[in-house]
């Protein structure tokens, strides 16, 4: 964490300093802004919590209710994004109150006595070690809590706008602010009355039956019925062993998803309740709080549950449906025109609750396009940017709700139905990266570059996200995790990994000269009398040990000046870890290789050290046409 | 973290529900008070943060100042500090806003050419690996904005009072309230008029020139002179390569100690000044900013240092004194009067900065003292247990003001006069364990035994602090560091390490089935309603595996009932980490063994698994006379 380069800081320096629209915001939502998002579930929040790291853009993120979320949803919290609330900076307090999967135990019918049920394996959670982070459990609530406290922290001061239901909208291509919303206050002395505000962009991050989807003329399509399942968190004693170890329990009166939560007594269990056909949904709907008790019971036989609470309940009903756009642009002008109004999670796609997917790939949605519109928006980038967030997030969907269908089915099927015993803890093992969030692998496309030089870096594959390996930093030999300084800032990063040779190779200080005074260098937008690497994160990472290093003589651009004072940035220079080069770790050629890496942490591209030219070719659309000027407010 | 038992928790899980004195708490200073801290320093707010978990307990913590610290004072955080605050639940948040001390640098005149200062070595600062904690740099005004927060968010609610100056006081021996203490006011409107309020107990934590001490009538005795140094916190750019590593610099013209700082940029330069005679500490005193920073950057020779930018800076003068007792009791009157009034911190022992202790002991003062106070406030302890602090806490000062002394003059001595020319950092590296605070070891007393069982745990040396070790935990697997699951909280641990035979082996149900119905068992006074662990947290470990232990064969104390519902809280039952078994790690012998932990995390007994007539005598004495009745308010 950086801070005091403008002066002492006396409190909390995980509370940024206002700045930008954040000097003087209003309570009151205003009648244009830059963007509005829709909805504050994990979809919206993210996005907002992105753009408020933007000084210059003016975000405000509604939603019909009229405060927080307080309980239930969503509570399952996959890898992918605990690395990623690292990157927003409250992995550490979200991982102390959660529930840590590390292992699921499998319970079947007796071969003996079918209608006991015995357990019959246990996998860990995360056998490969996909991730350095913890799979967790927690409340859906606590997780948009975090995101409002990073919104709040933020320069721009930024907090949900409770009250307001989404009506409808039209791109009307006029003005600065070209999209017409009418709203409806749903609390307070004025509810009821409607309002037409104005933005630049809108974000649908409004669930399910989002209202914004419709708005833009999409609809989910899938599935004809919606699975069922009747979801309760609870208090209780048993006898069952199991019950603070996430477990599949398979009988013959039913199955049951059984999810530990934070806290080390609460639990939340799906009992299955099967299809509903359409005309149905009444009768599930209608599902009381102890047929679900007396369901699991009879499933869990011979164990018995006395639940003394209930803290929520519901019947969670859904298909697997998607929409096959995530923005407002139709088939017929795609390439021709840029997006204005975009939908995110729920909105764009729904499926079981059983892989505990929903929150996380809404968030990564939200991860995917709020730093485009902040760059946009800042006019670091021109508008073409905002194609890539549909393009790249509908094919994650798709393969989300192939992968969802699949692992239902399993969940679903009679134990005497599956060709191999076992073949339900074997697809949860095998499949262990996708549901950790990590087989995301983002097509080429002008922020992914094509994998000419993927050899130089085997273990960064194009596209996928940069995972972390531990470094020494040269400065203060502290040991740290390259990947964990990737602050949520929006900023792209530039990896240089240095030849053998270090500072003594003329190819590191080439590659430094370039970057500073070269016209093609993704630097040279940079905004005058901002920090020298307020849009670009740039490291360098040498063979060498850190003490082998000599801080005087890395090159100017890793010692970017910074803050009021123009002080010298000296961290971000780094050595391997002897215990485990990172060189050997990712496969890095010792030649040395750039590795450029997207504010969303997927890697964007690799490149040799002295091609200068591929790093210009490949920023060079990213470039806004204004250039620094437009960034001036 | 254990939460929902009562009922489910919507918001942040770390603010616990008020309760006791925190349900109608009054913002104004009170008339009567169980208890009054003098002074917001580390030694009062770690025991007032301490007493604020007892929900039983009026506690107010007073400061002259009218607000919060800014900046300055102390910096250096030793393991033992953090190991501290990981208990009251802020380890994780200061480790990440702090600087982390990984290595230290000595730089001594170049041989072939002494005006210019040569790196003659690094060390490791923890060679060791004394301790999973790390050893950081950061404001002391952080340490007390998180122990602030740990007391707001108690069940008590508590915050500081500030703007009242505690002026005297007075033991009047009588009614329910015998302390009785004068204050005025330094702040608003009623500035300067004062008022007398009554307490049970006062505690000093008001500084080296502590009124509170001088009221028991009790002096800080020790050096004639004081030594003085220029401390500056500044920015600034050098190209002396280790600004941003902790360095022992000694040169021609003077020395310095180097303490990076927080955030990145500011660092801290301790100027050696030398001794000051009395009579001329107005002279020193008189030490300009501009002349620190000349003097250092002759001392630096010849690199340069170009400040941009004093945050703090100050002369810091300070002998090495010591007060012979560290509470009202008199000499004459030691073992049969209890005492009242107590001194901790800066107020008992005052010494250099150089090796970075005073935060530290004074908080291990507090924490020593807070829970003894607690216990005896609500009736879990006979008044006679305060006896100890003073007794336990002086000595620990005694042997910091002998090692401090040590190191100073090391640190002071010119390179020629040194026996060995490495004589400093092999003093750093080998006294590594008292700095890190881990050196601590209190004598046998009332609240610790003797040592007669030692053999049967030699890693857990009693008397010294009960270092953790890796657990699996059996209801969830989850791979967990026991020390970090003890809080903060006032509570008693007894650790059962179990037989070879784990729960076929009857002595662990006959250890269960003593503890919850003999007379003579310490949970014997836990108060009708309250939870079964609420005053003792008993847990067990086993030899075995956790996938191997079945979790309803677990004995019953270690599966307490909880909350309103009576929820049976299965998380006190561990099996080993296969890579690093604990029996092996603590050399725990192997028939089973009960070691007995005090709330501020020392050992207090080992006793056989049988023995538990012994356990019943060693409580014995702690146990008050009028047991639970004594309690229920
Ligand atoms: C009742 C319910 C139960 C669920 N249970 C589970 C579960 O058990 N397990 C599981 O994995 N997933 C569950 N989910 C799904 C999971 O919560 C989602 O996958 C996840 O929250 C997706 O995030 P999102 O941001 O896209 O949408 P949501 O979290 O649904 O957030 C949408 C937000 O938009 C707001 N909104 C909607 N329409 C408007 C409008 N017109 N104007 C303004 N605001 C609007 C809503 O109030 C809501 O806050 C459940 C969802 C719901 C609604
Ligand atoms: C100006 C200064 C500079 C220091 N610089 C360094 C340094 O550079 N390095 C280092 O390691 N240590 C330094 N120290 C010492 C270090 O801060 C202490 O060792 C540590 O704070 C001890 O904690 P404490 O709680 O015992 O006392 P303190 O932190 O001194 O706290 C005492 C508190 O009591 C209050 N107080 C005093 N008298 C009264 C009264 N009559 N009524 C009400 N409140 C009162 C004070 O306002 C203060 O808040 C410095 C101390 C001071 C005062």
């Amino acid at each position: 964490m950086q801070f005091h380069h403008n002066g002492y800081v006396s409190g909390d320096p995980t509370i940024q300093r206002p700045a930008g629209v954040g000097v003087d915001r209003r309570d009151e939502l205003p009648d244009e802004m830059d963007v509005l998002v829709v909805g504050t579930g994990p979809a919206g929040m993210i996005t907002a919590a992105q753009l408020s790291q933007f000084s210059g853009v003016s975000t405000r993120i509604i939603d019909r209710r009229d405060g927080r979320l307080e309980i239930g949803q969503a509570d399952g919290i996959q890898a992918r994004s605990v690395e990623t609330f690292q990157a927003f900076g409250f992995a550490d307090r979200i991982i102390a109150e959660a529930y840590r999967i590390t292992e699921m135990a499998f319970w079947k019918p007796d071969p003996t006595n079918p209608s006991h049920i015995v357990r019959t394996a246990r996998a860990a959670d995360d056998e490969t070690g996909v991730s350095e982070f913890p799979h967790l459990l927690v409340n859906q609530a606590r997780v948009l809590d975090y995101f409002a406290e990073v919104m709040a922290h933020s320069p721009t001061r930024m907090q949900p706008d409770y009250g307001w239901d989404f009506l409808d909208l039209e791109v009307t291509e006029q003005g600065e602010y070209p999209v017409r919303v009418t709203l409806q206050r749903t609390a307070g002395p004025d509810e009821g009355t409607t309002r037409v505000v104005r933005a630049k962009y809108v974000v649908g991050g409004d669930g399910a039956r989002s209202k914004v989807r419709a708005a833009i003329g999409c609809s989910l399509d899938g599935d004809q019925a919606n699975h069922a399942w009747g979801v309760m968190d609870v208090l209780a004693n048993t006898d069952f062993p199991d019950i603070r170890t996430k477990c599949a329990i398979q009988s013959t009166s039913g199955s049951i998803l059984l999810i530990p939560r934070e806290g080390g007594h609460l639990f939340r269990m799906y009992v299955d309740l099967g299809e509903v056909e359409a005309g149905h949904e009444k009768e599930v709907r209608a599902t009381s709080i102890s047929q679900i008790i007396a369901n699991a019971n009879a499933i869990l036989n011979p164990f018995r549950l006395d639940v003394k609470d209930v803290a929520w309940h519901s019947v969670y009903e859904v298909g697997h449906r998607l929409t096959s756009r995530f923005d407002d642009v139709l088939p017929e002008d795609a390439g021709t025109r840029n997006p204005r109004v975009f939908i995110a999670g729920d909105a764009c796609h729904t499926h079981s609750a059983k892989a505990g997917q929903g929150m996380n790939v809404s968030m990564q949605d939200g991860f995917n396009l709020g730093w485009k519109l902040g760059h946009v928006l800042e006019g670091r980038s021109p508008a073409a940017l905002l194609r890539t967030y549909s393009a790249e997030r509908q094919v994650i969907a798709k393969n989300l709700i192939d992968f969802d269908r699949e692992w239902s089915s399993l969940m679903a099927a009679k134990p005497e139905d599956l060709a191999d015993p076992t073949e339900l803890e074997d697809f949860y093992v095998r499949t262990a990266e996708f549901p950790a969030g990590f087989m995301t692998e983002y097509a080429p496309s002008m922020v992914v570059a094509e994998a000419h030089h993927q050899a130089l870096a085997a273990g960064y594959p194009i596209g996928k996200r940069f995972k972390s390996a531990r470094v020494r930093r040269v400065c203060d030999g502290n040991d740290l995790h390259l990947g964990h300084l990737a602050a949520a800032d929006g900023r792209w990063r530039i990896y240089a990994f240095a030849p053998a040779g270090g500072n003594a190779d003329p190819r590191l200080a080439a590659f430094s000269e370039w970057m500073l005074t070269s016209a093609g260098s993704p630097l040279a937008d940079t905004p005058d009398g901002a920090d020298a690497n307020s849009w670009f994160d740039v490291k360098v990472i040498y063979q060498q040990l850190h003490t082998e290093v000599v801080i005087g003589e890395v090159p100017e651009v890793f010692r970017p000046r910074v803050g009021i004072f123009g002080l010298i940035d000296l961290e971000n220079a780094f050595g391997i870890d002897p215990g485990n080069d990172i060189f050997d770790a990712r496969a890095i050629d010792r030649d040395g290789v750039v590795i450029v890496v997207r504010p969303d942490q997927y890697v964007a591209a690799v490149v040799p050290l002295a091609a200068t030219h591929e790093l210009e070719s490949f920023f060079a659309p990213l470039r806004s046409p204004q250039g620094a000027a437009a960034t001036s407010r």
